[in-house]
């Protein structure tokens, strides 16, 4: 014996969640019907709007439901020359939230990942070099994730832009700040020492 | 800044999982946005369908989508004379899956909890009542939980089946099976004791 045919469907259909086995949803199907099946009414609805009108935003690739993210339509941020890489739209939120930059971005939606079949054209790179030919970028900010791939693929962006005369710069890489020496590995430690600076 | 507005919407609309976080919603939210949108839209319907089709079973009250659930269907369960009443739809199934029980069940959905308000109309004791009434039941076994308010829900429905003259059993508890003596907590080993039986 098993659940009820359309019970067992629901369960199923959970397991598409990341990080969400049979057991888990179970106990989120259980949930959902016994205590919130108007929170599950709206999902179900905000679900299906957000599948068919999400897409990627045509100049920074980043997630939006419009052509033209709310960033690349910003005309300050449009005017200050600097373009930021980032792999994911997450990086570009924990960007945002520091306030600290104040120019656009380019999501590459993943990294070079040969062994993955991952190449150039797959994040995005054609869409650079021609965005970097049309619009009159100084200066191009590399935000990769601080991994093998991410490295490679700023290497690889940074080629890009030396063979068009555009700047290219990678963020630092050191010891956190609020970090213990004592705790942190070698490779940044060595990063930290490459990339002093003067007081 | 934030994410664009629907996908703030979805992020927002996924944390009514139980489990789930804001943190967990923007992973889930962009995993199927990159990499599973057939699943999402899938899971979308079937979570429509369900919160608006699974009711329950007017005769165990388990979660199903027919008036009348498989088991409470089932002709020689019927005749069994035999009724478990058990907490939740999951205990069925754990029952289920020994193949070792082969009558009705009744599925409280809660246990007795006064000081959540929980009093006996919530689990549907007044349609177990009406039910012992009428059907020809020879023994009710008392598989609630044993917790504190579990006990106090057997006790509850043996006190009901004392006064209809029906015979009430409870559960055995005492030691799992594989379980090592050392590894068990005091009240299960004095249950385990108290409850011993003749070779």
């Amino acid at each position: 014996m098993k659940y009820s045919p359309l019970l067992s469907e629901l369960i199923s259909a959970l397991t598409c969640l990341p990080g969400v086995g049979n057991k888990s949803a179970q106990r989120m199907a259980f949930s959902l019907l016994e205590r919130n099946r108007d929170g599950a009414l709206k999902l179900s609805a905000v679900l299906h709007n957000a599948m068919e009108h999400i897409r990627h935003c045509e100049r920074c690739r980043t997630f939006t439901e419009e052509p033209v993210c709310e960033i690349c339509r910003h005309p300050q941020r449009n005017e200050s020359g600097l373009l930021c890489i980032v792999e994911s739209p997450q990086d570009v939120l924990a960007i945002e939230q520091t306030s600290s930059y104040q120019g656009m971005y380019f999501v590459l939606m993943g990294h070079l990942s040969p062994i993955d079949g991952v190449g150039p054209a797959d994040i995005g790179l054609d869409e650079l070099e021609a965005r970097l030919k049309k619009e009159p970028v100084e200066e191009v900010i590399l935000a990769t994730n601080p991994t093998v791939e991410g490295e490679a693929t700023a290497h690889y962006i940074s080629q890009l832009c030396d063979s068009m005369n555009i700047s290219a710069t990678r963020i630092a890489h050191g010891v956190p700040v609020g970090g213990e020496l004592e705790y942190i590995d070698g490779n940044t430690l060595t990063h930290a020492f490459s990339g002093r600076r003067k007081l």
